[in-house]
């Protein structure tokens, strides 16, 4: 197979496995626990606390721990606003991921009013939109960092200048980002991130969310104490452990492998653009995600071309509608209009992605489509 | 070390690891992905929710995967109250972990009525109390199948009966009893039922709700439709095949593994009362987990105890409370005087529990107290 797949996962690489071994075999203690193997498993996920906050900026104690990217995002969201009683204004953009579009909308439905910056045909969001919707109401602002679908990199720190300005929090879904690009919540200026570890080779079952130093949030789950009181359930250390791992991995190679995925893409898009007249490519092609490759093949049914070329696996959007035929949101918001959506195609490099691997692809995407257009 | 903290967290055992490691290697896709890995790793899941289902009883269809036990209770809760509108009444008892007694005080903040049964002083729940709660105005009665701290067993089926005759529903949060004894959900007449993965020898990381067909429930997060919509959040595809794995091993050797360690449980507490003249037992004797002895050691202190003891490692209370001296809940609850509670130790066994572990920890402690009562 050749994977192309990993905006919808990444593989746990071995070194990362290597580190999570330990915590499955002989330091299985939990993490609460006052006897000397609790206090290993305390060290080893203070110690991930560390690694992830060299990734992304912030303190070690600025990190907490959670099962992955949407609980990171609803309990952002609720964090804020369970714990903030005078204002009940969100805003959002129209190209979030569910995690954090449902839990706006419910919200909405109750005591909340909610406004949806839109994009642009890139899937830029609109400034002037987010400078007339943000007002001294807003309570909070959660724009993604890039999307996963189209890799569109969003202008996160202007966006958080206005909503401080404004006196509102702001958070950032950075779950594609992180590990891909280089993020830092200083330089975005949030004061919170979302990050999944299954997107940057770090296990399933495993999320981070930074909450900057005096930022009210109030648990989303309720149960005992673990995670500072913030975020009960007994800790995954083994997750915790490989996720730590991956973020220090991330940090070491972030530099290199932007360079090489980005130009790695770009050959795979001028390939596909030189065998398959009319490919349109969806996203921003200068501001975007260096692994990402989101292109329409005309005249085409994009599943059914990705099951022509068995050996390449990638996704007709995101991971979590790919059993579906329904337009994207994404590119629905960006004005992509349906029919031109049907041949989307997905393309998302990893670190290990070679010149061999995008060659290939491109050669059985090219031959699938002239099958399906040839009949 | 002598590991006799078997209720805070199991250990993976090999064979579970060794199902694992497959989707932490070659097997790493997005459950939810339409390609072959994709494929695969759903039927992974798929295959591990039917195992499951073997040990607790119900259908494959009827478990959803979460991150804990904690977050099961969460979702059960959540998922009836914000499902069902034309009753707010919810009764549980006094013993009950922190996973359902928060959030039930939490709702009762707002508009719901709670009620909470209490418990004898063996901690089983006053049914002559439960059925003068449980009325038609209840919606929802939660009652823990056995209690993480002293063990005793409540008598579920008998309060589900009372439940199902005021046609409210009946949840059971079974994250103590299940792989330590026969745990089925018809037999108990539940509703819904919490598995935490970490507590039979599955990571930590992984739980399971069974729901049962045709229960009304409302997804606790939000975000994409996995699990049926009901739980957001890429699958933990590695900790869900561990927990099939662990459900299946658990199942095999249930019958054996209860009849050992009640039988090591009886001869722990046997030489420790006999070193240890006026040892309390709290909890009940008779109708108890196999696997838990929780004691009291006259005129000591039990963390400083287990200090001095140090190749065993116990908790004082449960591990999310151990680095505190706050009375317990469960022993207030059971009419405990705080001056009996200091000494309290509980020692929970193992499948892999042997008569040498047993003889050595009763050595180790009956010293500890002798020097500590002797100054």
């Amino acid at each position: 197979m050749i994977y192309l797949d990993h905006n919808s996962t990444t593989p746990i690489v071995p070194e990362v496995l290597e580190a999570m071994i330990p915590f499955m075999t002989e330091h299985q203690a939990n993490a609460a626990s006052a006897h000397p193997g609790g206090v290993r498993a305390r060290e080893a996920v203070d110690h991930a606390r560390g690694q992830v906050a060299d990734l992304i900026g912030g303190t070690a104690e600025e990190i907490l721990f959670t099962s992955s990217g949407t609980e990171s995002n609803n309990l952002a969201i609720h964090g804020i606003t369970a714990s903030s009683a005078d204002r009940s204004h969100l805003v959002t953009t129209s190209v979030e991921h569910a995690a954090i579009l449902k839990p706006c909308r419910r919200l909405a439905e109750g005591d909340y009013d909610l406004d949806v910056i839109p994009v642009d045909e890139v899937g830029r969001l609109d400034m002037s939109q987010a400078q007339q919707r943000i007002t001294d109401r807003t309570l909070l602002v959660s724009v993604m960092h890039a999307n996963n679908e189209v890799g569109t990199i969003q202008p996160v720190a202007e966006v958080a200048r206005l909503a401080h300005a404004h006196g509102a929090f702001m958070h950032c879904d950075a779950a594609q980002s992180v590990g891909k690009l280089a993020v830092n919540v200083d330089a975005l200026e949030v004061d919170l991130l979302s990050v999944a570890g299954h997107k940057l080779y770090a296990p399933k079952g495993v999320g981070a969310l930074f909450v900057r130093k005096g930022t009210p949030l109030a648990p989303f789950m309720l149960g005992a104490n673990h995670e500072g009181g913030f975020r009960p359930g007994t800790q995954n250390v083994p997750g915790i452990v490989g996720m730590g791992a991956a973020c220090a991995i991330a940090k070491s190679k972030l530099e290199k492998s932007v360079a090489q995925m980005a130009s790695l893409r770009d050959e795979l898009h001028a390939r596909l653009a030189q065998g398959v007249p009319g490919l349109r490519r969806f996203g921003d092609p200068d501001l975007s995600l260096p692994n990402t490759l989101n292109v329409g093949f005309p005249d085409a049914h994009g599943r059914t071309l990705l099951q022509a070329a068995e050996r390449v696996a990638a996704s007709t959007g995101a991971a979590c509608h790919s059993h579906s035929d329904v337009p994207s949101t994404v590119l629905t918001a960006m004005g992509v209009p349906t029919e031109h959506q049907l041949g989307m195609v997905r393309l998302s490099l990893g670190r290990h992605t070679t010149h061999a691997h995008i060659k290939e692809a491109a050669e059985l995407l090219i031959i699938a489509w002239g099958q399906q257009v040839n009949g």
